[in-house]
Parts: structure tokens; sequence; C-alpha cells
């Protein structure tokens, strides 16, 4: 498999610098350490080492969902991969799934959805912002191409919505318990809601206001902590500086409590 | 949707404890806190109620791939679902993907790559053990029904192995540095490698065998820590016990440092 | 140097488990694991081994502060070593030093304290409940002997007391804010106030109602982890369970805002 | 209690940043945020805010020890105070106690120590450059003025020294391990012997050094985690940046094995 042109590529400077750039040919990407043609990378191994004007070393690969999210332009603030990877995993995102989610951020949490939920699956995200939803819209086709499953709405998760029957209701708004009307509505019995929440005290207001409900179960609430370490020569520790937080998240499942089932 | 005849569910107990069944007509569950007849769970709706003979209530779900794996019998330990989730997202494991295992285990990894490279997908698992190999295929197929896009093998990871341009290198093994031969003859250039390692000196021996390669890139080896928080009434804080340890994670870029490429 | 009579000593099974015993002649001390005479270890050095009756070997010890706090009766939980010595260097307790506490627990940072202000120092410790005061008293007495710069006190640090010019203000009671008049009362200009608190949402209130005084400045709020690690052969990793939270700390300084010091 | 001539006070400015300081009468201190003179200080209570001659408010303390070891001219890292106090804690440093050092740093440590043994203890520390012992003992004296209790001596502590008898031993050196014959020959039964590793592989080579001695027991390795919390409005939530590692912490006692004890 080699690079061709139209490939989104990433670079990686000898400092380990991201740079995210489409493959066109006669185009030159420059540098503070030289310049790299596009060409020297269309037609290479698509895992390769080409050299910048000034001789040094650059990486060049095709962007991982990771990669991508980390280096495509931003907005605001993105849920960061580690809280995605958890939130893919414990939300149980599966292949055909309906997932509603309510803020598109930059679209980080979005394009991993759609690539799990994959061709069969339908993803429905309000915003309220239109320029958010613009640019997270942008995001996503930079990365997936097509948006088939995808639909983006103008509209305000608080607000009752007309969709019905999702598998997963997916949060990132500020005060999640007043969609908490709207999940309940979009929800299947057994779906899984999750909400990526800043602050301890949203956490805790959320909760208490999912109690008051007789229709959450299973509530959860985590942080995800990861640790990167150094490995070189005699110095194995963990880097000096980390990451202490990002945010909280909260799952729990819809469970619907009929009477008439247990007469 | 309502459970059905033949549906792999997970009932909870009022302690929070889980137990998977296959729901069968006229079947009883027994457990210390009353029996429960599959019959009452068929034709409820997919997130329930249901109430044991002694009156305690159970909810009713289809399990999440956590729910099943951290359910599912085994035979050794597990990679747990926050290392998991990390390895799907950092491995960038895709739908369609090539995937191949070192190491079985219980399936549990197994599991969570199958259902997200899907139905275009392959994975090639390898195994020393003929009796893991049966048990994690068990247990993929209760879970996942059919395996056509996996195929398990006996067979060294050590040794040299026929299998060539995967996307993806996923090791579970005692010795993962002795697999780097392997490895690297399995991946394609670009291609994302990923250990889980139990001890940080199996790490740093993994990680100094890449170094002396030229074929590895973005070598980079973490932790995963996931804490939960307790929230009811006044007492908002992180649970008093957690789990502090289960494996350290690399990850590396396969490269291809051909000189021609750049002349 | 050798144990005496009347030494109180630390015992240590070969599973780890600690026993307190104050060393008698002609005593005899039992176990599961073979019974122990103190005479065999009254005239042995002061760190030996000594063999049960089923010869199996404990280990004796002069216990530390935290080998006595975390071996000492118990009527509630206790402040943890760790949090402990955290509080004696963010709160600065040096020789000498006058020092109030709010809530005495079972001694633990007390005996800490106590220890650490010295001969010259002074400590006052008030708490609403006259049996914990005597079982506090009665552990500080069987750890460090005499009370000579110890008073306790029956009373309610929310509300007045006689008590100025101390130099620390600790406290561990349920609503720390409400003992802020107090803590305002008792503290010189400079000193440091430290509470120790075990839900944040308590953490949230006590600093706000520290941020509507004038008097409280380098207000600081931590939580303090530690993790050990099992070094045996090849395995070298953190213990895979871990204490994920015991209590989170708050800090801060008295300030004066005296307009007339700056004319 | 007000400041005087002569005192060593921190002075504070808006955005938290520290400044040490001695009280000299006309003296000027000038910053970015204008200039306070030492005479709005002297005279002023111990916990004081001054404003600059550009109207900034700067808050005026005694430095902690804590504030005075993180702000104090540094010649090398230092043990921060986290691992400062679990090793005060966790070593048992006891008013009187006998304390031996190998590697004194800038100094942080012996600082902490020679408060908590007091007038009655006694701290010997060694180290190889003549330069760093200067730097130590100066920065010690600018804290605690006099020296009585303290002894700093040019010198290896991997090869034999005449020091004997001594409570604890405490080494911040590169190879701990090869210092372990002067550690038993200087350590009394049941002493403490306390190790600063900043490496993991480190900790594994000192540990299994131990071992293969008789005279080590309950042997501990453990790292610190800090976490300080961000408490502002509706913003309750750890810090984005936290030290993710300073170094690892190995702890022991040492014990007699003679066969004679238990005849």
């Amino acid at each position: 498999m080699v690079f061709k042109e139209g490939d989104l590529v990433i670079l990686v400077d000898p400092k380990g610098s991201y740079f995210l750039q489409r493959l066109t040919p006669g185009k030159r990407f420059h540098t503070h350490k030289g310049y790299i043609d596009h060409d020297q990378i269309i037609g290479a191994p698509a895992g390769t080492v080409v050299k910048s004007s000034l001789g040094r070393e650059f990486l060049v690969f095709y962007p991982s969902t990771k990669d991508y999210t980390l280096n495509m332009p931003r907005k605001s603030g993105i849920i960061y991969p580690k809280d995605v990877a958890i939130i893919l995993v414990w939300a149980d995102i599966f292949p055909g799934a309906r997932v509603l989610c309510g803020g598109v951020g930059s679209g980080a949490l979005l394009i991993a959805i759609l690539r799990q939920v994959g061709p069969t699956g339908r993803v429905v995200a309000y915003d309220v912002r239109e320029d958010m939803l613009a640019w997270a819209e942008q995001n996503v086709k930079n990365f997936l191409g097509e948006l088939s499953g995808l639909e983006l709405k103008l509209g305000d998760i608080y607000e009752p919505i007309p969709e019905k029957d999702f598998d997963r209701v997916l949060l990132d708004v500020p005060e999640p318990w007043r969609a908490l009307d709207t999940v309940e509505a979009a929800l299947l019995p057994g779906g899984i809601f999750s909400a990526y929440v800043p602050s301890i005290v949203q956490v805790d207001q959320l909760i208490k206001a999912m109690e008051e409900r007789e229709s959450f179960a299973l509530i959860e609430s985590l942080e995800v902590l990861v640790r990167h370490w150094q490995v070189e020569g005699k110095s194995v520790r963990p880097y000096h500086r980390m990451v202490g937080h990002t945010g909280f998240l909260v799952f729990a499942r819809k469970v619907v409590r009929s009477s008439e089932e247990n007469c």
C-alpha cells in the first residue's frame, strides 16, 4: 500500500510535533525544519520516513482517529481520546447502533462514534450553535469523507425533540440534567446513556436528578487517567508531567419498571 | 424491542452481582434471592425489572461487550475493559481491519476487536495452548454468534508464521520481545503494534528490543487508571478501594526506512 | 539497644499482620501461628526475629508512629498516615508550635502532632464526645507516655471558645465551615489552617465559606494517593489493589488585611 | 507577633509567585508589579497584605519549610515536599533521632529532618561533591539559623565510613545498592532505612540487593501522588495538569537474625 494523491496523512517531525496534510501533487509543506514536497510522499509506502530540504527526518503515516482528532482544527475543547475510548466501551457503541448526541464540540467524539457504528449505524447530533455544527461537520467530512449515517441538527437538547428509539444517548452539554426528559424519551429500554461532565458538582447534580426518576439504573460515575512512561536507558519512570483531569464520565441504563410484567 | 427465546441476557441482582443467562422457555434461574423463570423475561422490554420468587428486584438487560467479558467463564485473567478500550483507540482498530493477535486469553480482547472490525474485517489469533483457543472460541461464539472473520490457530507467535499484510498486531504474551520478528514480518508499513504487558521490567525489555530495530516509530508506553466515584447524598468522593494496576500498554507504528524513497 | 520490660513493641507475623504488645515478664502472646513468650523478646536487640512455639518467625520492633496508629484500638476511622504526613508538612507543624485541634477521632493525628511539636509545644484538642476524648487520650498515653503539652477539652468547636494566639488550627469535623469563626479567632496572623474533609461537596462548601471572609489566603485543596509497588522476581508493578480515597485536605493561611498597615 | 528586622519572609504576588526576602531596613524589593519597601513589612503583623508602588497586593508570611525549600536557590533537583512528608512519617523521624544521610542535594530533605529531630537530634550528611555540601549548608543556615545538630561530611557513602548506631539512614544517591554495606553497618537493629529513587529499574535493583542480605525486613516501595483541586464557582475539579512523577520511595527495617536469641 502506498500513499496517493488526495490522501490525508500525518507528518511527525523529529520533536514529535504532528502536522495534517492532504496530499496534492506539486504542493510543498513548509516547517522550521525545512520543506517537504508532497511528491516525495505520493507513491511511498504508507508508513515511511521522508527527509526535509534541511535533511531532517519526518515520519509519514495515515492518521489514526486519535491522531486526527488531536490535530484537527478546533473551535472548542475536545473530548480526549482516553475519554472517547472509555465512552465507546462503557456505552457499548456497536456496529449498526442508533446514537443520539447532544453537543458536538469540534467533532472528536462524533468521529469515533461514526467509525464504530459503521455504514449500518445512524447518528443524530444536536447543537444550539450553528457555527459549531458546521465546524464539526467539516472535521468529520475531512476525515471520514461521506456522512451517510450522520444527521446534524440545530436545536436544543434540553427541549423536546422528535427523535425516538435510540440505542444510545451521549451528552456533552453544560447542564445535562436539563436534558433528562429528552434522554428518557429518546432512549429504548435497556439503552445506555452517557454524559461527559467537567466538574464534580455537575456530576452530583446530574446523578441526583437521575435518581429522582424511575428510569435509570446501574448509574456509574468515573474518571480516566492515562499515565505515560518514559523508558530511556536507565530512566524508566512515569513522565514528570501528566494530564491530571479532563472530565468525569457518567453512565446509566434506561430501564422500564412496568408493574404489569411481574403480576 | 422485547426479549425473546435464545437471547443472551444479563440479570443484575439488588447487590449489583451480574448473571449471564441464555433465555430458554421453561428454564428457571436460581439464586440466594429467590428464583426467576425465564418466561418472566421472554416478551418483556429489553431493559426491565423482574421480581424473584422472594420478591427481590432483578434488572435484565442485553449485556454490553463489557458486561459480557467481565462475566463470561474465564480460564485465565482477562484484559480489563479499561485496557481494551484504550487498545481499541490507540491501536486504531477500524471497520474492515486485518488484525493479528498473539495470545487469546479468555477471549475478552478478541470479542472487542471482532465487534470493531465488523463483517469486512479479519482477525487471526494464535495461541500455544489448544485448551485456551477452544475456551476463547466458545466465549466468542457465545456472544457474537458466528465467526466468519475469525481464524484461531494453534502455534507459537515467537516463531515464523505465514501471515503477512496485517494492519494491526496485538500481543498478550509473556515475552513479547521474542515475537518482534513475527510482528515486523506480519505488519504493513504504517501498521500499529500493541502489547499488553503486566510488569514494567518487561516493558523496559520490550521497548529496548524495539529500539534496536529500525522498523518501529512513535513508541509509547502507558497505563490506564479508572477511578470510580461514589455519589450518595452528601458523600461525593472516589470509592475507598480502586484497581491500582492491571497491565501496561505499549504501542508503536511500523515504519519503512527505505533509502530509495527519498532520493 | 535491647527490648526491656514495659516497652511497647510490635510483632509482625509471616503474613505481615501486626500485633502491639506491652512487654511483661511471664506474659505469653497467643496467635494462630503458635505462642511467643514476652521473655523471649525482653533482652533481645530492638529489631529482631523470634520464633513462635510452632516455629514460625515473627519480627519484633519498636512501633513507628505509623505502625502504632494503624494498629492501635480504634473507635472511629483514623486519618491515615499518608494524610497525616501531608498535614504535618503542609500545615508546617514545628517544634514548639501551639496547635488547636477540632475533632480527635481515635487520636492518630494528635499523636503525630504531639511528637512533632515536642516538649515545648502545646496542643489543645476539642471534641463534643466525651468517650472519643477518653479513647484518644488512652491511645496517646499508651504510645507517648505523658501528656504535658496536651489539653483535651469537651466542647463544640462550632461555638466560641476561649483559645487565642494559636499557630495552627486543624479540623476533622463534619461541617468545618461552621467552625470558621472559631478558627479566625484562635489563629494568629500568618497561622495555618487545615481541614480533613471526606467529601468533595464539603470541600466546596468549606472553601466558599472561607472565600466570603477576608481572613484566608493561599487556599489550597488536594488529595494524596500512595501507590505501593510489588517487586518480586520479574513482577515489578503496582499492586492490583490500592486505596483510592481517604479524604481531601484543605489548607489556608490567616491574613490580616488592615488598611492602616500600608498607609 | 510582628515582622522584625532580620526575619526571613515570603512575599506572594497576585499571580501566586513566591519571593524570599530577608527583612532589612531601607531595602527595597523590586518586581514587575512595582516595588515594596522592607520598611512597609517591618512592624506589620506576621501574616499581612502590603501594597506595591503600583498598588498591587502582596501577601507576606513567614515561610513554612515547604515554602522555603520550594523557593530557595537550587543547584539540583530537590526532593519535593510530598515525598519529604512521606519520608518523615514512613521513616519515622523523631525528636532526638540520630539520622545519617547520603546525598544532600540542595538541602530540602535535610532541613525537614533537622527541624523534626530538634535540638537533641543529630544529623550526619555525606556527599561526594564539596560544592553541593556548601550549597546545602547555606540553604540550611539561611532557614534554620544555627547548625548545632548537623555535621556535613565530604565523602562517599558507597565506601566504609566510621558512623555507627544510627536510628535512621536516608539515601538520595544514584546507586543506593552500592551503599548497603554502609547502611547495614551504620544502622541500629530496628532502625529504618529509606531511599529516594527516580527510576523503577533502580528500585528493582535496590530491592533485589536488599533481599540478598539477611538484615532487611518489611521492605516497601511506593510512590506518592498529590492531586490539587480547583474550586472556583461551579468548577470543582482536579487541575488539568499535575505532577505525574517525582521519585519512588523505598523503606525497610534493619533486623538482627541472631540464632542465639531463640535457642
